[in-house]
């Protein structure tokens, strides 16, 4: 009764393919990573290639090896800026919406790619997305065995994905990664700020600390000029000027989610990011009083894998 | 009993000499304007010229035929990247108190210029400080008649500032306008926007209310990111953009702001600023229930005067 041309056996490639970067794995039938390759060819940095030819370049040998494989895609590659948009889907959806709904483009002569869609939900008329996260949250539910919980996604834009019976049915960005990327390179606030290693003695916690106590008062346009006014008066050291100000960030986030998600019966809260980061913000849901579970960020290859097994039953990608 | 060398008669050499712009003027001993300067030769654009050289070259022709004209000059010219640093003095602080910390410049052979210092505060052991705006509103309070109110200067760093008694007893700093504008050039949220005239029909008041009504719930870091996901949606244009995050964060400046800081008694709000911005203020404010006076932004002038006629009846500036 199954339609497919595609066999369980066949092996699949995962592609995370992002603004800054790709980052892809083979994976045996088994799901066992048997090959992967990461590159700076993020939809920003095509260049005057197309994303075809990137595309043959890098998985041409993989594919003249498997020629069956399935070949999923997730990320910004599926944005408007990107190869094809692959249209969202609203919130809230399960894995099958996902599988469901996949975006095909042909490769002539060599494959079918399936892009992941990215979802949205509407807040009392304010629209909000994602587009990659899902595909981690996924790869999350299904590495862990779980079918509920708060999932925090640190970045440029944060996510905060709420999982209820196996299916996403809410989130909400927050502009977190972006605002102080753009406040230290761009703004006053970054001249002061020094390269330096921070000083040891306090350390960059004490600074975050700092930041993150007063971020509970809320106010954020105002006390983000301490940042320029700790500098002048010296009561913070120009190389810990950075901790702090990201102290007043991450903690202006957990505030606002906090106050906007309702947690209700999901205690358990996860964080899916990478070193430093991820260190940051366990420590300032800490001090809210939250103890978040760090999961490997690494959490999109499962997810695609779940996805192509899903697929692998009835269609042809 | 009077040690200056001053007399009334004298006329003043006001300088508004600020990051990106020095304005001045030339003022009767009645203190009328009889001559103006408007240059680009802020702080920031002094590049290889010494302030000196660039004092020398603008005001030798002035100070030819006035040599006894008093010189008074306030802004981030006596910041610490400016051209001597005149030290803060602490909140409250009066006209008198200005007047009495005065850095002096010697410009030899030619004149004597006074600095006016800035004001500090600190909340809770936060620091804030205001560099040029105290003047301002001196210059306010002189030109009214008035001895309290609020003042709020919209700008870059937008400032509230509190007036009781003729001293200015308190303030705050909202970093609004940088804000925007590094958020308009360099994040994800300016990509979006066009420089095209904003469609007739909405126009810039519709977006802007439609930001403002959102920053009425707080919640900034998550609700800037709508500015991208409704210019992805097409639910606002994308020429109406910059006004839906104007609103956004004019609104929260204002939410903050009328948080943190007691009106008590003092029902009186004045709205120092230029054009636009200003009738976007006056617009937010009164969304808020807060009927604004507008005074021009011209203010500086005014205060300067002021203080150099109280400098002239005791010391040598």
């Amino acid at each position: 009764m199954q339609p497919t041309a595609r066999q369980p056996e066949d092996p699949v490639i995962a592609i995370d393919w992002g603004t800054s970067s790709l980052r892809a794995a083979l994976m045996s039938p088994d799901g066992a990573v048997i090959g992967k390759i990461a590159t700076p060819d993020g939809i920003m940095f095509a260049g005057e290639r197309s994303f075809e030819a990137i595309f043959r370049e890098l998985f041409g040998p993989w594919l003249a090896q498997h020629p069956r494989a399935q070949v999923l895609a997730s990320g910004m590659i599926g944005s408007r800026q990107g190869w094809v948009e692959a249209p969202y889907v609203a919130c809230p959806a399960g894995f099958r919406d996902l599988a469901d709904a996949l975006t095909l483009i042909d490769v002539p002569c060599m494959t079918r790619i399936g892009l992941i869609p990215g979802l949205s939900i509407e807040h009392a008329g304010v629209p909000d997305v994602i587009r990659g996260e899902e595909t981690q949250v996924f790869g999350a539910l299904t590495s862990l065995g779980v079918d509920e919980g708060i999932f925090v996604l640190p970045g440029t834009h944060s996510k905060w994905v709420t999982v209820e019976g196996g299916r996403i049915i809410g989130f909400r960005t927050f502009l977190t990664g972006e605002m102080f990327d753009v406040l230290r390179r761009y703004s006053i606030l970054g001249r002061l700020m020094t390269e330096a290693e921070p000083a040891a003695k306090d350390g960059p916690s004490a600074a975050f600390d700092l930041g993150y106590d007063l971020s509970r008062q809320g106010h954020l346009l105002h006390h983000l000029f301490s940042v320029r006014s700790r500098g002048l008066f010296g009561s913070t050291a120009p190389a810990d000027l950075p901790d702090y100000m990201s102290g007043l960030l991450i903690g202006e986030e957990i505030r606002e989610a906090t106050a906007l998600i309702d947690r209700g019966g999901r205690p358990s809260v996860y964080l899916l990011g990478r070193g430093d980061l991820a260190g940051l913000y366990r420590r300032a849901l800490a001090h809210h009083g939250i103890e978040a579970t760090v999961l490997d960020d690494g959490m999109t290859f499962a997810g695609l894998f779940a996805l192509a097994r899903m697929r692998n039953s009835r269609t042809e990608v």
